[in-house]
């Protein structure tokens, strides 16, 4: 099997060791070797296909009818699968079908515009699609990616890179006295920034096992804003997506804890300092004095999905007088009723008369049921708050919705 | 198959099917099941572990004799192997067994400190291995990576992240007026980096097939100046490492093409308005009016690796005034001797007296030879130049050995 179906980009024409013999061979043989090296360097991609053995293979194929088909070369294989989230509530497994080639395959159902997530399984043993380039991480799981659009109005649409002004994302580490920690968050400014105005700031908040890569990659944040900010559904604005975990300084793999597999409580028994609620106003004070922002109460969002969305919970409760707009997607809300210092929170919260105080769930989600009783509580204490249910559970597809739908409410006077 | 077994943090301990039918059966045991998923879900990874069938495979295993240990389960697979660049040279293929509970198992030879890359052979199959999360793609194809390091002055330490001060890494869209678009680079900010002090600018240019996440990802850049610069060993500098194709705006799936499968060649015979030389001079100006630099000549390096290495060579032709360090790297150096510009241009780049051009080149690279020439032309015209040879081909192991060196070359005095 030849090495050169490996690493493309460098493995080359020949390898190091033949290298070694026609260096002996002499300075005739080694300039037209160099020549041809050059030739097949220029077309490279094109040379490594033609020097493989099995057949060329493209997935995932996207149809103009919103079909998919993936394909997958395994000829020994006996059961190989494909499964992807491309029904809305529950993700679906398709068996693929061996080709003469060797290839599996398998087609879908029409699908609706969308990211969808895929890996296949091989005998048991799950996988990412190496025919495709494209893939998130989830605390420890890659999965492959793909996105289906067909209009300009569709939420495929707002998900994929379009030919519209880009914001700069940086990963950006700050000090964070209350930690007594270098920690790593994400920041987005919008194509508009240029060292002179101002913006409002956002603060998005990822979930239990995420960390600061996980808006951007699996949330596409940077290109929700970018496209919304393009099609004056939102306004430019900063957005900052810090680390949720106290006893982790970045992602995996970004700070000295080296790279262990990621598991979402690997810290947890080393203890923190504080809470990530409590050190929040570091990360405040840090984008305050390093950024343009408009420091002042209606230029600043916070929003977070499940353990993001109990963070937002608490924030609101700790910091009333610092954000007009709360967002809690799929919240791990978990409110004290009858504490008195909870009680106390919360009524100093809405007496600070938020301009939105917003609460999204799938009809799924495992969290319904906690953020039903949330909403009897509010509602006892005639605390206003808009609420959004749709289908589905405690998924990114849903919570990149609910980013869309945020971004949409917030700093529009 | 339990479907638990997929995307960890998004697959919840029961699924949304079987929420809908819990929902029929009453409040007290919704409010139950609420609580055991609450507890379900703060045990997390470990939960899914005690669910799955197979057993749990951790890979690699790196121990403390240097050996490493590959782990992959797929008890119907008749032939598995791991193939990386554990030889310094050529890539290895070490063939896996089969052991009785499904797991195939290598063990490597004792390794050094370095970063390696590698992946698994499936019955002719190439796959990246799902236990390991940490991945670089090199043009269309993904690798795992791990890094071995026992002392804190070998070369795996400075690829690792260590606790020391970190520099921000920023994706950056910057107005390319010679070329007519916007265009994304990346942007490495020094610790140091505080709005108010000056710093000198390196500009690190990938080679074909790359982007400008080659240099960060594949070539460890970010690590590499932490580590010399808190070890004293270079001086803090921005590191700006554009995308050198002209035809492309940015990274695969990061530009309005799409997210199609890399290839290096793909937009070729598109044409684009100018050079990546010729274009060089946007990005110089970009980053002199956005950051604060030190905006002159003995503060400004460029190299490169492979076609940016011929890059570096261009730039030090075209506009010999600009820079004071030059590296060319592994470097296509198509020269012209004879041709009457070439010649005027190396004359005049050679009388402005760059304070370094600095040659790299590995004794197994397929280019050495036109590397050679190369230098024997810049010999006859009394040019001078610093060579660095050693062991190696054309591969990433070599260029962020040349990142080394190089930045602890420059900026000097």
């Amino acid at each position: 099997m030849s090495v050169l179906s490996y690493f493309p980009s460098i493995s080359l024409p020949f390898t190091a060791a033949h290298e070694r013999q026609v260096i002996q061979i002499g300075a005739l043989i080694r300039r037209l070797l160099a020549l041809v090296c050059l030739a097949l360097l220029s077309l490279n991609g094109h040379a490594q296909q033609a020097l493989g053995q099995r057949p060329k293979v493209q997935s995932p194929v996207i149809h103009a009818d919103g079909t998919v088909t993936f394909n997958f070369y395994a000829p020994t294989a006996q059961q190989v699968s494909v499964t992807g989230d491309f029904e809305h509530i529950r993700w679906q497994t398709l068996p693929m079908a061996l080709q003469d080639n060797g290839v599996w395959t398998v087609t879908t159902q029409a699908l609706g515009p969308e990211l969808y997530s895929y890996s296949l399984n091989v005998d048991g043993q799950r996988i990412i699609d190496p025919a495709n380039s494209y893939v998130n991480r989830d605390i420890s799981t890659l999965s492959n990616i793909f996105i289906l659009s067909k209009e300009t109005t569709d939420r495929g649409h707002l998900y994929q890179v379009n030919n519209v002004p880009h914001g700069t994302l940086a990963r950006v580490w700050y000090d964070s006295p209350t930690l007594g920690q270098q920690r790593r968050m994400t920041v987005y400014l919008p194509a508009a920034y240029d060292g002179k105005r101002r913006f409002p700031v956002l603060y998005l908040l990822h979930g239990h096992g995420g960390d600061e890569t996980a808006w951007g990659d699996l949330g596409r944040a940077s290109q929700i804003m970018d496209n919304l900010i393009a099609e004056g559904k939102t306004v430019p604005m900063i957005v900052v997506m810090p680390n949720g975990n106290p006893t982790c300084n970045a992602a995996p793999g970004w700070w000295h804890e080296g790279m262990y597999t990621p598991d979402g409580n690997a810290f947890r028994d080393r203890g923190a300092k504080a809470s990530m609620e409590e050190s929040f106003m570091d990360i405040v004070h840090y984008v305050d004095s390093h950024y343009l922002t408009i420091a002042k109460r209606s230029a600043r969002a916070v929003t977070g999905l499940s353990m993001g969305g109990g963070h937002t919970f608490g924030i609101s409760r700790l910091y009333p007088e610092m954000f007009d707009y709360y967002g809690l997607q799929s919240a791990a809300v978990r409110f004290r009723a009858g504490d008195a210092q909870f009680e106390q929170q919360m009524a100093r919260l809405f007496a600070s008369l938020p301009k939105l105080y917003w609460i999204a769930i799938g009809k799924e989600d495992f969290l319904m049921q906690m953020n039903s009783q949330f909403r009897q509580y509010l509602d006892a204490h005639n605390y206003p708050y808009e609420y959004y249910e749709n289908d589905g559970g405690h998924i990114w597809r849903n919570w990149r919705i609910y980013l869309t739908l945020f971004a949409q409410k917030i700093f529009k006077d």
